[in-house]
C-alpha cells in the first residue's frame, strides 16, 4: 500500500524523494468520504458549542491573566472530551501587561469624554494624567514632516483611517500606527500618542491591539479611540481653535509568567509520524471574550480535525492551541523551538485566525510543482463555493513560524469586512457568530485536513524564510 | 382676506365659532408654496450643520449638568443665528442626578465583567459594593409570582428582551421594568435590580433612562446591562449552578437646579396670536452626544419653522426646545403652567423625538369632524412618500401636556428600529445621523407646519385629557 511506503519513506529520511506528485492524490475512495465529512460538518454544532463553552465559561483570557490560566486548564479539557489524544500542555514564557484603566477627555474648545482603551503593552501616564495640545497627522511618514515644534511636548494623534476590505489589506495597511506610532511620536518629543482606532467597527468601542516601543528608546503612552470619537476630535480640529486633550492611563508591564501551548493528536492510521498541523490561538485580547480571535478558530480546528479523524486519515492530525499570539507570539516560537526535530514530518499547516466569517477563497504555498495538487485538492471542495485563488497564501502569525522552516501551508480566507469591525473590541463576543457561518468554515476545514492527511501524496518543502 | 378675518376672530374671542372645516383649506397658492418649501428642504443641510454644531460645542446635556446649561446658551444663540424672533429662555426647575461610576461583574460560576449603566435616577450601592446571587424574572408580573424566599435578599435580573418594532410598540411594551422594576423588587426585599437594557442594540452598550421609586418606598441600585452582557448572564443561568453578581454604583441625586425651556418664533403673517407649535428637547442623556435623541429634533423642528417661515405663513410658527424631557418632563409642565392662557391659541402641535429616521407615515389627532382637513393637509405632502395612519396620534412627551389641554397635533413616524438601536445609548451621536434623512424629516415638518400655519381653516380642540 502506498501508505506503508510513504511511512518507510520517512523512516528511512527519504521523504523528499518520495514526494514526487502522483496521477491521484485523491482516489475516489478519499473523495467520498470527504463528501461525507462534509456533509457531517455542515450538520453538525460542537463547534458551536465548544465556542459558547470558552466564551462563557472562560471569557477574556489575555497572555499571562487569570483567563489565560483558566483557558489553558478549559483546553485540556475539552480536547479530551474531544477525543483528542496525546493531549497536553507545553510550557510557554509569556509577557504580561496589565490594561489598568484609560480615560481621555477633550478639554478645549468644548469638553467631551472620549471612548479609549489602552493599546497593548503601553506603559502609564504619570497619575495626575497629561494633559497638551494635540497635533493630527495621518500617518507616521506625515508626522515625521512635521516641523519639530509642532510635535514636541503635544499629543499625536493619528487621524488614518482603516478601509474596509474583503482580504486582510486594509488592516495591514493601518496597523503601523498602532504597533509603531508611539516609536516615531517618542522620538519627535510627544509626550503620548492617541490613535484613530485600527479596524472599522461603527460601535462606539475602540479598538485595541499591540504595539511597542524600541528597546532604548522613548516610551510614551498610547491609547485607541473609538471611531465614532475620533470624528469627534476631527470635527474639533476643523474648527480651528488648538484642540486640548486630557488623558489618564494605569497599565503597565508585570513579570513574564507562563501559559502553554495545548496540543491534541488524533494520530494518523498508517503514517502517524507525518503531521497535519491545524493551528488557532488560545489567547485573546481582554476587551471582549475572544469570540471570533480566536475562539471561533478553536472551535473550528478542533471540529474540524475531529470530523476528518472519523474518516481515519493515515497522517496525524495535530491541533495546536497557541498561547500568546496577540502580543508578540511565544507559543508560534516555542512550539518550533521544542520541535524542531520534528518539523521536516509538518507536511502541511493550515491556521484559523481569521474569525467565524464567510469562506470565500481558498490559497496554498507549496513548491511550485506541487501547484496541480493543491488545485486537486480544493477542487474537492468545490461544493462549498469558494474559488482557489492561487499559491500566494500568507499563513497566520503562529503557523509563520514554521513555514519560514519549509512547512507548506493553505489559507481559508474568511470576509474580513466583518472581522475588522469586531477585532480586538469588547464586542468580539458571541452573540456576534453566526452558527451557520461556523459550520461552513469547519467543512472548509475538514475536508481540506482530511485531504491532506488521506492522501499519499507530499506536499513537497518551502524554502527556508517561505 | 381670510387672514384678516380669522385674526379679527381671535381678537373677539370667537375662535371656535370661525373655526368651521372650509371647502378649500389649502388654495392653489398655498400649495405652490408648500412644494417650495419642499424643494428647498431636500436639498438643504441647516438642520445637519445645526446638530453638527450642538453635538460637537455641547455635546451630553442631561438635566441639571453643565452640558445642559452650556446647550440653553447654544440655543439661544443659535435660534438668533437662524433668524428666529423673540428668542428667550423659561426658567424650569429640574432635578438633578449625578451618575457616577457604576461596574457589575459576575462572580460565580465563571467570573466575567458586564458593560451596565446606572439607570437615571438609582440610588448609590454601599461603597464596598453589592454581592449576591441572582434571581431572574421576564417581567415584574413574573417577579410577583415567585416565592418571597427566592426574592430577598437577591439582585433581581430582569430578562425582558425588547422586541424590534417599526413603530414605538416595542419599547412601550420593554420599559416598565426599566422603570418601575426597582419599586416591585424592593417590595420583595431585593437587594438590587439589573436588566437587559429597554433597547435593541446589539452593539456592547447598555441602553440608560430614567427610573423612579415611590415617595416614601425602598430604593435599591438600578442598572442596565447590555443585550451581550444579558446574554451572557443567561448563559450562565442556564448552565444551572447559582450565578453570583457583584455590583458597585456611586450615581446619586444632587440638589435640583435651574434650567430653561428655549423659545423662539417666526411670527405670522396677518394672524399672530395664532400659534403652531415645534416641539423638540434640549436635554439628552449623558452617556452619548444626544444626536437622535433629541439633537436631531431641534435641528429639524429649527430648520422647519425658517424654511416655513420664508414662505411667510399667517399663523405664528413657535419652537419650544424643552428642558428636561428625560427625567420627568419638567419642561413641559413649567411650559404649560406659564402659558396657560395662550393655550387656547395654540392651534397645531408637533413634536420631533424619535430621531432623524424614515419618516413612514403621519397621523393625527383632531376632533372627528377635522380628520378631512387633517386628510387634506397630508394629500400635500404625498410626494414626500408617506401614508396617513388615521387619526390616532399620540403626540410625544413634551407636546402630551398641551395636547390633554385642547391642543390638536400630528405626528410623524419614523423608523423605531433603527432608533431603539441608539436610544439612551453611548451610540447615540452625530456619525450615526444620515443627512438625506434628516432633510426628509425637514421636509416633511416644514410641509406640515407651513399648511398649518397658511391655511385659514381650524383644527379645532380636543376634549379635555385628550
Amino acid at each position: 500500500r502506498a501508505a506503508s511506503t510513504a511511512a518507510v519513506a520517512i523512516a528511512t529520511g527519504l521523504l523528499i524523494a518520495a514526494a514526487t506528485p502522483r496521477a491521484e492524490p485523491f482516489p475516489s475512495r478519499l473523495k467520498t468520504r470527504a463528501a461525507q465529512v462534509r456533509e457531517r460538518a455542515l450538520s453538525d454544532d460542537t463547534a458551536y458549542e465548544t465556542l459558547r463553552s470558552l466564551t462563557t465559561e472562560v471569557g477574556p483570557r489575555s497572555a499571562g491573566s487569570e483567563g489565560d490560566r483558566r483557558a489553558v486548564a478549559w483546553a485540556l479539557a475539552r480536547l479530551k472530551a474531544l477525543g483528542f489524544q496525546n493531549v497536553h500542555a507545553e510550557a510557554v514564557k509569556v509577557p504580561h501587561w496589565i490594561r489598568g484603566e484609560a480615560r481621555a477627555q477633550i478639554t478645549a474648545p468644548w469638553p467631551q469624554t472620549l471612548v479609549t482603551a489602552a493599546l497593548g503593552g503601553s506603559v502609564a501616564a504619570p497619575p495626575e494624567g497629561i494633559e497638551a495640545e494635540i497635533v493630527a497627522a495621518t500617518t507616521i511618514g506625515e508626522l515625521q514632516k512635521l516641523p519639530a515644534d509642532q510635535v514636541k511636548g503635544r499629543i499625536v494623534f493619528y487621524t488614518r483611517r482603516m478601509e474596509r476590505t474583503r482580504d486582510t489589506s486594509g488592516y495591514g495597511k493601518a496597523v503601523a500606527e498602532r504597533s509603531r506610532g508611539a516609536i516615531a511620536a517618542g522620538k519627535l518629543g510627544a509626550v503620548a500618542v492617541v490613535i484613530r482606532s485600527a479596524g472599522t467597527s461603527v460601535s462606539r468601542v475602540a479598538h485595541t491591539g499591540g504595539m511597542h516601543y524600541e528597546k532604548d528608546g522613548v516610551r510614551i503612552p498610547a491609547l485607541a479611540i473609538s471611531n465614532t470619537d475620533a470624528d469627534m476630535v476631527e470635527r474639533q480640529l476643523a474648527a480651528g481653535p488648538p484642540v486640548r486633550l486630557r488623558i489618564f492611563n494605569s497599565s503597565r508591564m508585570a513579570d513574564s509568567t507562563m501559559s502553554a501551548n495545548v496540543i491534541g493528536e488524533i494520530p494518523g492510521q498508517g503514517a502517524r509520524g507525518e503531521i497535519v498541523l491545524l493551528a488557532a490561538h488560545l489567547d485573546s485580547w481582554d476587551l471582549g471574550t475572544g469570540a471570533h480571535n480566536d475562539g471561533a478558530g478553536i472551535a473550528i480546528v478542533t471540529a474540524a480535525a475531529r470530523l476528518a479523524g472519523e474518516a481515519h486519515p493515515r497522517r496525524t492530525l495535530r491541533v495546536v492551541l497557541y498561547a500568546n499570539e496577540e502580543f508578540g507570539t511565544s507559543g508560534s516560537r516555542a512550539y518550533a523551538g521544542a520541535h524542531a526535530g520534528e518539523i521536516p514530518h509538518h507536511v502541511m499547516g493550515v491556521e484559523s485566525d481569521l474569525g467565524a466569517f464567510e469562506v470565500w477563497g481558498m490559497s496554498s504555498r507549496v513548491p511550485q510543482e506541487r501547484v496541480p495538487l493543491a488545485r486537486a485538492l480544493h477542487a474537492e471542495l468545490e461544493p462549498l463555493g469558494f474559488p482557489y485563488l492561487g499559491n500566494e497564501a500568507e499563513g497566520g502569525s503562529d503557523i509563520d513560524t514554521l513555514a519560514g522552516l519549509g512547512m507548506p501551508m493553505f489559507d481559508l480566507e474568511t470576509d474580513a469586512r466583518a472581522y475588522f469591525d469586531l477585532h480586538h473590541t469588547a464586542e468580539d463576543t458571541f452573540d456576534r457568530v453566526d452558527p451557520r457561518l461556523l459550520r461552513q468554515n469547519v467543512a472548509a476545514y475538514a475536508m481540506l485536513v482530511y485531504l491532506a492527511a488521506a492522501t499519499d501524496a507530499d506536499f513537497g518543502r518551502l524554502p527556508p524564510g517561505k
